[in-house]
């Protein structure tokens, strides 16, 4: 049993800086080609043999000895009974963190989800209209990695962007079962529910939910079947085939980001209490051994502090062995020569997770131009963010916040450019278009704006 | 020589109206396994190689004769020289629907585009910066395919964004190349230059350009070598191998939707001249035999007076093979019970370009839920929007406008979630990150809310 984690001590003034850097962060998710098979044949199964095969992979991954399909879905009634029993504390957590969600993603709604136009001096109404889209399904994790704040973070932008439907998919499996890392064979007509999972779909506004997991999850709902009906995206986390599926999938349907492991990178300029900035690391680190912990500092002594936090802390965590794997594997404690060339290799880092551990963030958050989420301030704990803050906790990883973004209302809805030619605008836009499609020889383009101007 | 055109006649009273529909709009694109093979293995290569593959690829595929990637690069000034060297009337054209096409993206930008925040009680920030991307690659197309105006729609967007870097890659083949369908073998110094896309260049604001075209030039836009600069995102149409390679860099970069073929679909109610109708379903017809041209109509008779348009135009076209391949092979003319039917067809669809062509196309916008762009009114021919209406020609096709949107600022800007807990707010929002933590088993995250709580 390990029970001491040394994140890798670095410094920019060594020679060695950016080669020991860049081999710290690599992190490559080779597609496995065995997976790649199987998850081929379920979705091919499915589009062909619908409710039908969906029970059979259910009963053959999970142990779910369902004969119909009635006995998978998940009914309002099962949300509010779930909701219902959670005792008075859970409950209102629940319903304080959807309600703070809700509200921010409301505002995200307003400041850049709503359709507009306007008319040129000719009449001429150019726009876009910004409509939800009419059904999405949401993929949650069984098991260990079943995370109710998953399900506000994916179902409550979609609810709050006006989304028709939002069907819910999360596996149920039997203990024992292929799904839990058993060796199959049992058989139940229930599997295990996470009662909180249930309730969270309650207060999230999800339509309806089934009991299903897995590729055949994701396969029933990018084609539908005659129970579970096809959606337009599927959104939300999941094991190595549920990735697989969903990037087989996409085209047909919609999907958001496939996730790498989860990071954190911390800028302190040694104003934070020491052990807070430990905790932060061990908040990302404990979520797997993957996960990456990197703490930038100009301060050599507090970085001191912090591993001595970290040396006292670490015995007292119940996950210290992931949180030890974690930091020992992939975790950096970085000093730099100013908090300027911390912001500066934070930028080339892109992280999912910003946190500015300063007295003066506000000093330093213009200097960042890449990131998931930004925390400002030794009060915004990464995990105040993941839970109750308000902003979504699907946030890009591995880099990618280099071009994409947080999940948000603006994933559950698309736009239609609106363009309304007035007459008198025809005649103006003709000529323009008829020289520019002439010139890449499209006469049919040329000849359908030449039949618009005014014959005078 | 085929001069007929004859776009299947289908009613929506027939009872086979459903599976002929279905049939008629199916279009599938499989992976082509020896493309997805030659593609990897480029890929693999320039990762590895850098430069001295992009040389070798560019010198085996193109012909292009070049030593050194310098031969390669396209300069401000050969942009400049393009632009100056047009006659004037197509100078006056470029530079005109770029004025419009930026001047709408700006709209956009201002409507959806900007950073926002606020403070709740507690005085906690929340909100999302938005900022560009710092470098994108555009992908132009050489050879018969090159169009100027996709130039534009690409660049302007990224440009209006404020994206530091634009970099074009446009192969210039030399004729008898393999790229041109060439048996190979030959070789010059420079390949053939379209002069428009050139000028489009320097009108779109593109940074540097490079004369690489094909996987080679995906990859090294992906990748980075020691000529051409890694972007974050590349954007733009490309052949088979182009899409291929930019589905193998996505996550390394972010990419575009891979486009299927173009679509448009036209509700008629009987008002506007036939021929504008029939010009406009060629004008969709005459990109390539795969195109699909569709006409939903509830007057009978009307649907007849377009055919006898287009039997009396198509012999007047350059591309009337093309035309006719497309029109017979995937075009449809369609009687519906109504325009309100024709409206609910046309969701199920989802079409890349909607043309309403009615007196009265406010009546029947509000009741179109999905599409890439709607043309309101007999004067919007789809040629003027694809030219210098404003908005982008760069649309979701195959029904991807379900859960998609036209190419816009947004492709080019991400978002960071801002959030700045205050004292007082971590108190608040403590004890519910903390119930919520330990339901998910997470106690370093539930530690670093409690560390916030005000020892009191």
């Amino acid at each position: 049993m390990t029970s001491k984690a040394a994140p890798l001590r670095l410094s920019t003034t060594s020679a060695s800086f950016d080669a020991e850097f860049k081999a710290r962060l690599h992190w490559s998710a080779d597609a496995d080609a065995a997976i790649e098979k199987v998850v081929a044949d379920i979705l091919a199964d499915v589009q062909k043999r619908g409710d039908e095969a969906v029970l059979e992979y259910t009963r053959r991954f999970d142990g779910l000895g369902a004969t119909a399909m009635s006995e998978l879905e998940l009914t309002q009634a099962d949300f509010k009974e779930a909701f219902d029993s959670l005792p008075a504390e859970q409950r209102d957590a629940l319903q304080a963190a959807a309600d703070r969600v809700r509200s921010y993603h409301e505002a995200q709604k307003k400041a850049s989800g709503e359709s507009w136009s306007y008319r040129d001096a000719d009449g001429t109404l150019l726009g876009q209209k910004v409509t939800p889209l009419d059904r999405v399904g949401i993929y949650v994790p069984g098991g260990k990695a079943a995370y109710p704040s998953s399900l506000l973070m994916n179902a409550i932008p979609a609810h709050v962007a006006g989304v028709g439907e939002i069907i819910m998919v999360v596996p149920t499996p039997v203990k024992g079962s292929v799904a839990t890392g058993g060796a199959g064979g049992q058989s139940s007509t229930k599997g295990e529910r996470n009662v909180l999972v249930l309730a969270a779909a309650y207060v999230a506004g999800v339509t309806r939910g089934f009991t299903v997991g897995g590729a055949q999850a994701v396969a029933a709902l990018a084609y539908g079947t005659a129970t579970i009906p096809a959606v337009d995206k599927i959104t939300g986390p999941g094991n190595a085939y549920v990735a697989a599926a969903k990037r087989r999938v996409f085209g047909t349907v919609g999907i958001d980001m496939i996730a790498g492991p989860s990071e954190i990178l911390v800028l302190a300029d040694g104003t934070t209490p020491p052990e807070w900035v430990a905790m932060d690391l061990f908040s990302q680190a404990e979520h797997d051994e993957l996960a990456q912990s990197i703490l930038l500092c100009p301060d050599a002594a507090y970085i001191d502090r912090v591993q001595a936090e970290i040396d006292r802390l670490l015995p007292t965590m119940p996950r210290a062995e992931i949180i030890a794997a974690s930091l020992n594997g992939r975790g950096a404690l970085i000093h730099t020569k100013s908090m300027e060339e911390a912001c500066e290799i934070s930028n080339r880092i892109a992280p999912e997770h910003l946190e500015v551990s300063s007295s003066e963030p506000s000093r330093w958050e213009p200097l960042l131009r890449h990131a998931g989420a930004i925390f400002l301030g030794a009060f915004t704990s990464e995990s105040l963010g993941d839970y109750c803050a308000g902003p979504n906790h699907v946030l890009p990883t591995s880099g990618t916040a280099r071009f994409s973004s947080p999940l948000g209302v603006y994933d559950f809805q698309k736009r239609s450019s609106l363009i309304e030619v007035s007459e008198a605008g025809a005649q103006v836009l003709g000529p323009i278009a008829v020289t520019l499609a002439e010139g890449e020889g499209l006469q049919a383009h040329a000849e359908a704006a030449r039949m618009r101007l005014r014959k005078i």
